[in-house]
């Protein structure tokens, strides 16, 4: 047989984000396999099935999967969803224990089985564990990655967009820092249709994006996460699509433009510790860190997430 | 503002089966508007805005919805998800009833604001409820259909085109008859790249589609749904890609040839009983009954099917 | 039948650009039918065979057309490619003569076929014939527009984003004014992932975006059309696909923030000459035009290529 | 950098079909780089800057080529649309050996740089031509094959699901043998959603398709490519899509079942000549070669597609 350059997506975790961006990426075609482990084979099967009978509708994708570690073996992009949830009476941080654990087991058996694979993180604490991840995995630098503020940026395009009247590929907008509380917009650089945000008026002339506007649209970004929850239980189709957008970028070389978490160096002044800044998404993962201006205010918080995520990572011994 | 044709999908019922088919339709762009309605309005509410946010990542789809049945108003298609669990205790004869109660009670007031849509019933028993659906909207014939045996029909497709080592959409292949045990693939008309199933060989030359193999792979496509509900609860994914493709035939008015369930008239002897069959799908929705040859195994087997939905509604009350 | 939604797109002109935008419509399933008018009847007819018969490849779009102008009667969208071709000996000047006749004749007669169409004026000089067919054909405002520079402007987003290393939608760049040789880049107003073009560095962190560099870039911009039509006598795929958009975005009703070209009352000082400057596209057409700063050079720029426009409109004895 | 697969679609001829293709290929995604070779390379240039242009609009495809044969180097398919257009004063035998020669000259040097990719001849006459390249490619059976009659049986099934009412996707229809006169459509292998097409009625009852009706059909397929030529010069958008579905069942290895050109093996007793029959498209080329079975008269029509083709290799010195 010839050379084929076929791609494999591998997912760990059949849960409600992984086969929500399983199915994601079989309807758009991302990739021309997808395959799901997950711990509970008897679980990712009857997902495999599910997604498969689907496949019928879609583009020809081949949709594999089980309870062995090995049907992800040569992929080329890896999306890890799995962890822990929180058990009642455990502490936060036994959570990030937890779930630190399995990413230590898991990385270098992954490592092994798909050397090249671009590794992306979505499990939360998302930026605690990529840093884990990268630590463990001792691969090239960008090539293991968290989804980190990516959807929060989304959701915050989504918001000024909806205010503003225009589409949302219209509207540049980006949440940046820990993926949590101290997430926050990059106000500075928000533009709508290549103009400054704060310069925008509607049709009567009236500038509509003042401070408290600006603060209730972040606000509605990083917190509706909870309101979702709070209605359904969880988040998964949003988080399955803006994976999925991060994999075609990295599949398809697309130089894309996107906060993403990695580990820093040197970056405004925050050295080792893995937040979301802007990066350019494409072959390989990370190919470049991009360095944005920011006042003083997103200065300060951007430190402050810093020292959010820095604390996390004393207390589990990772720092 | 000038005449605006924009399409809109509505779906009642913001569970797993409403809300895969709503992300499936947003990121195919099936339509302009998803409008999703849930009696439980936290639930509605927590869903639209899961989807929404994950519209930039996609077509400009509007995602729209909540607890109040308003929100279809002027749909062009409603999908009808929605229907109880059935309840420790409980009889399947009760479950019926209850079920076919919530369609009786929410199509008099479907119609009453979208009078000019497409219903497509895909909650269970769908045969049951699509009839009783049809009866009490009092429309036009072909306006209120089920999803019948669409699904299991691409099951088969997707098995038979497994094995035979070719793409599904170069298979063709119809299960029949009611939605559930009695289903029944029409052999007779299966075909792989054109040629009778019966007929394919292997490269060796050798028959592979025997008596067995044929009756494993019907088992297969007719059961599976219990493997999947045994390992993940429910089935979900592939129904809502499924959905998703009636639905674009109607709105696209595609006239694509699929088995689904209406209300037939005198067909291979069944009279007032909907089942699936194949039909031509498109702007209206059934535009077409079609007329297929079966040998006299599958007849008896489609009247078998129409013996067992007409039993039940029979039991309640309908017929 | 029910209330079928279905859209239509009509286009004037059997030509290398109407039909290369034809092509793009029906593989991206842009409207539901696709009909082409030429004068040539016999050309129009090859062309929709020729179109036709990729449709089973495609997406299920319509494709009609032929002589009659009545084949585009109830369209959604009209676009319109046909014109004269500049003659030897034929002056500028007579050449739009020609053009701004052909139009006058054929406006008012597809207003009364297509009351609530769109129209989108593609064929050259574009403001000219515009303001020429919007005057006319006594619609509202908005509901008449001509491409512009949306395909400069693309150009421009394109060579950007290759001299940044970065995915061109990351980039927000647009020229303004005139589409011809007065045509103007808004340098303030360009972004690369929402930072300022000219902060924008390299990895060694050198500024590449200079005055130079930046001249360099609008030339290639505005001239590549030239070198395009040097080498293969027309240009027509990337207009194709530019008109393409325009139509999605107007009948997916989609707030697209483009420049297009318009009728400006009072912009910049420029009162009724049309003109590209960003506007807000979706149902209907252009829903607002949109304000941005310029500085003194763009300013300057924006009043020559109103000049320009003026001083042809006079010529032809429009204004 | 990371192992990145991303593939190659390469193109032999800037004309109308070449770009059409290009054009078709940049507007699905069907390949990663689309890379244009022309003799001119002025117009290979021409081309590839009016194709990029399109990309922002489109998904990410680089569009790259020239004037020199290395720009194909390392791509996955190569598709040959080049050719010599009948001189006038020229016989079709000279034309025939100017085009072999042209192959001849063009495979071993593209063999050099890209021995893995899969050849696809689209040039007529394609039939012979395929031999022609196949023999001189010296590579694996299945890896150089010629769009031979996949748009003729898109066309036959496009007009017969126009006649029956239905989507083209619902009708499974194959015209066999030779791209040209001799061609003939396998009626006994047709089915309409499954059913034999000799069955099929409407909805009065009447069986439409007899053999006048069929015959006038299998004319319009075979023949309407005159038409079109007729009417605007030559056929390029359909091939133009027919023949990306064919790259991407390559690219993608789809396993489609498809008539495509290749060189047979005692195939209903025609051996060593390149004629369409049923194949299994996937990755490397042609999978597998279907036999399927034909009555007296397509086997009489396939013997004489056969010496058709074998006349002609042996006039031109082939066999």
């Amino acid at each position: 047989m010839a050379n084929v350059r076929t791609t494999k997506l591998g997912i760990i975790g059949a849960g409600a984000v992984g086969t929500s961006l399983a199915y994601a990426a079989l309807i758009r075609g991302a990739a021309d396999e997808v395959a799901i482990y997950d711990i509970n084979s008897a679980r990712a099967e009857a997902q495999v099935l599910d997604l498969a009978h689907g496949t019928p509708f879609a583009h020809r994708t081949r949709v594999t999967g089980g309870g062995e570690l090995g049907v992800l073996a040569a992929s080329d992009v890896i999306v890890i969803t799995a962890g822990a949830a929180q058990q009642p009476g455990q502490s936060r941080l036994d959570l990030v224990n937890t779930n630190a654990e399995i990413i230590r087991d898991l990385m270098p058996r992954l490592v092994k089985i798909s050397p090249d694979a671009v590794y992306l993180l979505v499990t939360n604490p998302v930026d605690v564990l990529t840093e884990v991840a990268a630590d463990v995995a001792g691969l090239r630098r960008g090539q293991v990655i968290g989804s980190g503020t990516t959807l929060d940026s989304s959701r915050l395009r989504w918001l000024v967009a909806e205010t503003a009247g225009v589409a949302p590929r219209d509207v540049h907008a980006m949440i940046l820092g820990e993926h949590g509380d101290s997430a926050f917009p990059l106000w500075s650089n928000a533009t709508i249709g290549g103009s400054p945000i704060r310069g925008w008026a509607d049709e009567s002339g009236a500038k509509i994006f003042n401070d408290a506007k600006m603060a209730e649209l972040a606000n509605q970004a990083v917190l509706s996460a909870y309101s979702i929850i709070a209605g359904k239980g969880a988040t998964n189709y949003a988080i399955g699509l803006a994976g999925v957008r991060l994999v075609e970028a990295i599949l398809r070389d697309e130089h894309m433009v996107t906060p993403v978490s990695t580990v820093l160096r040197d970056y405004e002044g925050v050295d080792g510790i893995a937040l979301s800044v802007p990066c350019v998404l494409g072959a390989g993962g990370v190919q470049r860190v991009l360095r944005v201006p920011m006042d003083s205010t997103e200065h300060e918080a951007f430190h402050r997430s810093g020292d959010a995520i820095r604390a996390v990572l004393q207390e589990i011994g990772q720092l």
